[in-house]
């Protein structure tokens, strides 16, 4: 049985792809290796079932193989939360039972799409925690994807009137000043506080880090990256930290490009040996030969530094 | 057995609400007077779970459920269509095959709403098509609704390298012109005639059958004007159907509002005995006091002019 | 001199189209002509440079022209209010200051395309009425051309926070239950009283009336329908307001399509020889034979129930 | 006398800022200095008055002075492209008229906000060739700031049509694909070859260099990297150019921030002497003190990386 999740979420909750062979099936073999793998990186947490997870693609009966497939692997070592968004409240609320019901930690919820102002967006999360009753929440602010816009007044009248939200995905950009903000609203007492887990690729990690956030809720495919960065930072090693995703940054940036960062992150996690195909549902993008080429590039600039970085003695910029 | 959906098809294809009950379950013993009531009115076809069906809110079971009911009950007097739009192939697929399985005389598809540009909405419908065969495709074009935005060309484009498009919905605002270029690309031969009914709730009937629309796919809450309109413009009596068509047009007027409309039409069809309940499961609009009290003035003032209608002798305007 | 607006403003303020001869340039013959024929309508003041005014298709220097002229042609005998709306703040201020100088009644403001939340749509307002002090402010709330959302809290907080706001223009759609919550707002004095004018072609002008607004803010080529409509709701004859606004109703729907209501406003307002010339300036819509054909129709059935009620004794509906 | 900006654009075309003082005047010493400082980068060409340049929140005799100003100062040692575009055509053909006259290389284009497919994204760039005459243009893809989506067709008929357009500013992201099919298009002789420089701040830079594009068009606070990355990739060093690249990378990224990279940037340029005030008009952002020490982190890490690289020994990674 699984811990539910709280506001102490906190480092490195890796958003899992939903691994395909070759002929679209799901493939549960690679699935099962992908959370080793994510597991052995030393992630906190685990995040199913997202954007990235192509959670729309699938149908209801894969959603839930999926889901008791991971839960079961998982097997409570640390906590998955599974995404339930859905334009209509019954079967988000359908979903949302069977996940709590296989072990989940808590569920994601990103806003429909036709959320214009303030009032309706905190309409939405209120209704939508009344639904759900006190499963854990974690609100998923992504203007990218939803063409939703959270201000930080919603975010703080939603967490005020709804305890189940206890983890902001925090993926605005620029979102500095407002995870600041938000920060500063729990420091002074005016709101509950919840854990802050920042997305957009971990682009902006390291200053997100510096300014509070408590982790990372991203899917980038050397989430041992993430999660060292995050241990440093959590040992006032903000120059170490900060070196090492810079390493790393070529990369991050690279896959952060919208709607072609999928395809990239299946491709470097196939490379890695951790799932079979890299194969992305339709509608999807797919990898041209000057893609893979550039990822060959850019993926053995890494390794030769990361092999330099291991020769040389260690060093603080 | 249904005849397939083909580029005859002309009148009024009315878009079917979804019956709930008041505890928001599915109302299937409304839904079969619904069926009659619309077979009554004369209308030539039938378009199940499309936007006013609140397709996006019903589980994949009940979207079954609900179209084995209306093809029953319709028992192949008029074609049905099903609404099949996904953001995945493969459910759309899967939902696809169990409609035309049920006898559905083709499906409707709605891009996608990251379709940014010709070649992508172009690329789109091509894929969608190759997917599904020989099954007769109904090519919504609502940007209101999908955000996407058809251009002649990239329609033309459809048309000619997908035969299975067979009908266009067009509601595009404003629409008027890009309705008769189209006409003028089947007229002159440079492309596959296909049937063009028009939506937005038929705010431009009368001008669109004017310009060449062969009828219309819509939802209003009394189809059998929309019947009788589209027979006096067959019938050249252009002059009578708009004097018709303008009775009803505060009404038509008012139930355009979007996201707001379905709340309207649902309440109508309440209080003309044909659902139980107004029921819109959420998330959704719900009706106040006032908005009770102005349907309550313009469906009075409706009955009225009907009245008068029949009480004088008829004329032309 | 003109006395300021304020929220006493109601009835008609029709929004003035900017004429142009056939080779582009200003026609400041038709302006006065123009001014001239609103007069006679009876319209309780004029908004110029507005959007329908093709404000952003002049040089500084024709909006000055244009600004002078129509002033200086009303002659104080109505307010007159100016669209000064603006990506910087510098030209906003710096025109709005040549406007009030030369005898404006007050300046309309539409936000910026790029505010995306209540937060930030109140800051706008603060600040744009920190700018021009004490010049009254006509708030536009027009989403379609803005692709800003305002939210009721949004519009009741910059009424708290900017005293020199003393008009809304009301045209979101749906809008009708958001113009309600508005004057509830007044109503029990949680807010101070503003005016509300709709906008939206007055396509909902019967109903937002019914509901509480104080007039309409709009640019419809026979404003004195809109005129006499206001006067009979003033005097409580919904009824008859409605019936004769349901005359026209055809014609306010025609015009009501977006980006495309322009070029048949101006043809209008030339058929009724107010205007020399239809020219819209570039980039912009051109109407084509069918268009012409189609407002031959509409127009000429106008006439002849405007006849046939002139022949008819009154008659309440 | 400059040159005519032609094809054979190369290289780093910088964005210039527009310079304030803190009372928000224009400061023209600060605008010569800048100037200078852009030379002294070695940098082929420079933009004024687009985005980056505040151009919409200047009066039209500010952007005159600007203009006037800048050519002046660069006196003709580089070719100078100046932003012009306008939602009106008149206003739009005018300034063109005035930046030709006195010395612009040519006019960037971005496309008005409401093109919303191919045919009208191609009709506006052939309107708006047919008005500028033989003058150059340099079409701005950019849709994050004009919500315009250019597909490859569409750019690839424009240049077809429109031999003015000789610079095509790429700064659609995911913009790789694109690029090489541009470049394809050009390498088989299926369209005329235009420049191809990219924006999006050099976010991608040495994989759009790899690619082919020709150079950048941008504003980075330290354009003397991006010029020299050029040179190294047009001398096959790509590593070389892409270590350089990568130690500025965590400012390239951070100064990409829609709406916020502005503001970093004039500061990054008052830190380094260029301007003497960092001043951004309203509406735009303003730095927060954590703004500040974050910017002064991630400058502090850049000089040491700097200095460390100057006391290494050059290596190839």
């Amino acid at each position: 049985m699984t811990a539910k999740l709280d506001e102490s979420a906190k480092g490195i909750y890796v958003i899992a792809a939903t691994p395909f062979a070759e002929n679209g099936a799901l493939d549960l073999t690679s699935t099962d290796r992908m959370v080793d793998f994510y597991l052995s990186c030393g992630v906190e947490g685990m995040t199913i079932l997202g954007m990235m997870g192509e959670a729309t693609k699938l149908s209801e009966e894969e959603s839930q193989i999926v889901t008791r497939r991971i839960l079961g692997r998982v097997a409570g070592r640390v906590p998955v939360v599974v995404g339930v968004s859905n334009p209509g409240f019954l079967p988000l609320e359908q979903f949302t039972k069977f996940a709590m019901g296989e072990g989940a930690a808590g569920v994601m919820v990103a806003p429909i799409s036709t959320l214009r102002n303030d009032e309706q967006i905190t309409g939405y999360f209120k209704s939508v925690c009344d639904l759900l009753g006190d499963v854990p929440i974690v609100l998923q602010d992504y203007p990218v994807g939803t063409n939703v816009h959270f201000s930080v007044p919603a975010i703080e009248e939603i967490i005020d009137k709804c305890p189940q939200v206890v983890v902001i995905k925090h993926e605005d950009c620029p979102g500095l000043a407002k995870l600041t903000r938000l920060k500063q609203g729990f420091a002074n007492g005016a709101h509950r506080r919840t854990s802050i887990l920042v997305g957009n690729g971990g682009l902006y990690l390291p200053q997100e880090l510096a300014r509070g956030a408590d982790g990372a809720m991203t899917g980038f495919a050397y989430p041992e990256m993430l999660v060292e960065v995050c241990k440093l930072f959590a040992r006032n090693e903000a120059a170490a930290g900060e070196d090492l995703f810079n390493v790393y940054l070529p990369l991050v940036r690279h896959e952060m490009q919208p709607g072609f960062g999928l395809a990239l992150r299946k491709e470097i996690l196939r490379r890695r040996g951790i799932i079979a195909s890299s194969f992305v549902r339709a509608p999807g993008t797919k990898l041209t030969r000057d893609d893979h080429n550039e990822l060959d590039w850019l993926i053995g600039r890494l390794e030769r530094k990361l092999n330099d970085r291991e020769a040389a003695p260690a060093k603080v910029a």
